[in-house]
């Protein structure tokens, strides 16, 4: 259960400012369904609308780093902070772009890996080498 | 300051476990620079060679996702557990891995947004759509 | 499902020093309602007593930052710390206490933008400027 | 020391578009300075602009929840994700829109006393009461 | 609901690297049950081995700190992490080990204490006093 | 450096409710050593009252669990939490309390392991057996 309401179809209808970035976001993605996080966030429309327009220019806009390596890079966070809803929807979408039962397989592993030695370095207070410093 | 000593090359010369770890990290990544993270480890030599034999599998080994992809999600694994040497170190391994200003800079832009969503989910607590199933 | 038992009031009747808590409790909100942490929290009267009675001098007494600004601080810290429960009830409370949808509108979007500027330092590195030292 | 260089206001002055928003910092704040993490973020015009515009509607921007208290909720939610940085520069702003040591001392326990609830609930795993539901 | 397939144990018996770890796990551990961790991680068949492996010696081994502590420990860092799963398991794990209804008790309080100093001492940014160097 | 002060021995003297605070931890710790988190404190006399209260009764009485085991899982939460500050001060009273090197080695890897877990569960959002749950 949600903190907030989540907005049906029929509410949004009578909302133009949400009414307008659901329609984005379905045509953006070329497809009917728009998914939870979208109907709470439709509570506050100036928030919807800048959350929304981010997530186009960072996620969808062409750029230097591919869509699939972005998903995995989002669901690696998302792990880390413990949100349950977003490493669902995130490892969704990175299937929905081609991410592999191998890939799915190795990116568990290395977030594995990195709580690991997360934890190890942070038990033992390592400092920073020098050699790590940005010149 | 660390919570542990940190082993000298010195220290390490008269350690035959440590010592072949040591010149295992040296030849693999063909540098004579062995980092502070792993001199922490060394007081614990069996844990040592557990974790490197470890990170070689996961993060040196050929693979379905490719190394700077790799560094790149371990940096966001670490950012979200606020392990600042681990940012700094992997950082730099990605880097020196090619990675190139315009990456890094999206690679910051998305961890920065998914650390805003991972916030709005939880704080609204929005349930997982029946679509994001695993079937 | 916990990881403890949740005592009903029934097994509260026969302990009087959870008896006596509980009785606080119920008077101090004026509501006859008990939620489950304190029913958890029940199975160690020593704790018990010593969590509310902190809760009482901290949440309940008259103070420098009004109860509602309490609340929505309450709030924040539960959701970076993705404790589902704890934003349940303390949204709820909030509420209770006055907090108008706009109001949290706009605190989930201060929770989100904190969120995602806290993820753009730690992965940037950002040292703290020496206009921020306490003099 | 950081991940990327801090771009000194010389090399500012090189670059139109963080200039603009340089301009608009110094200007909001009616300030002349401008903290480092503007200028790490400075490394990336595009996304510097995007959370700059939208720290100023949040945070700066007439609305429900008034400027001393947005500033004490992201001090919580900072707090909670361990970024040094950013309570340092939250409670430096929280200090100049008036907080009392009163004030601050207050946060400082109900922070304190938000993170030790939210353990003992993990810890039990305590189910969300039905009474906490949105209708 | 997950993100990847649980493998049953008409699955599991057509993998022979995976059988070959479900059997240890049974004979390790003297029960037939396997739990969803380890139904989940076979999907990849080298990372389950791997992980199982480490487990046994870390977790299971004669070691320097007894097995009842060792698993107070991994609650520990388990509900600090927000890992629903693991506090659940844990906590099985311990009460198997003989784990007391009081040392339950204590052992959340302790991690209550631990939450809430933690997050005093960051609200704080408390520096780290020289008596704790480590010569 | 810290978000408040940190008050002088001579400063304390002009405090009674303060110096009485002070003089229990020197008299409980059989020590003239006190620490920069209660000076931080020290700014909120009641507040610094009730959190030393708190600590004796959970980490100085005598309980279920050994006081080592104690320090050992403030440790383990600290290190989960990221709290650089609590890390030290609490390996230091654990080796302070006799905590050899081969269980602060031991520990390290229990709380790394834990952490990897942690991980690997969340990225694959594993349901919680039926037979962890508590009847």
């Amino acid at each position: 259960m949600a903190t907030t309401r989540l907005l049906s179809d029929a509410e949004v209808e009578k909302i133009p400012d949400v009414k307008a970035v659901f329609d984005d976001i379905r045509a953006t993605r070329k497809s009917d369904f728009v998914n939870n996080f979208w109907r709470g966030l439709a509570n506050d429309p100036v928030s919807l609308k800048r959350v929304w327009e981010q997530l186009k220019v960072v996620m969808v806009a062409d750029s230097a780093i591919d869509p699939l390596t972005k998903e995995m890079i989002y669901i690696a966070v998302s792990t880390a902070n413990g949100c349950s809803y977003c490493v669902h929807s995130h490892t969704a979408a990175a299937r929905a772009k081609g991410m592999t039962d191998a890939q799915h397989g190795e990116l568990v592993s290395i977030i594995g890996l990195a709580g690991q030695t997360n934890h190890l370095v942070t038990a033992m207070q390592i400092p920073v080498d020098p050699q790590f410093e940005v010149r």
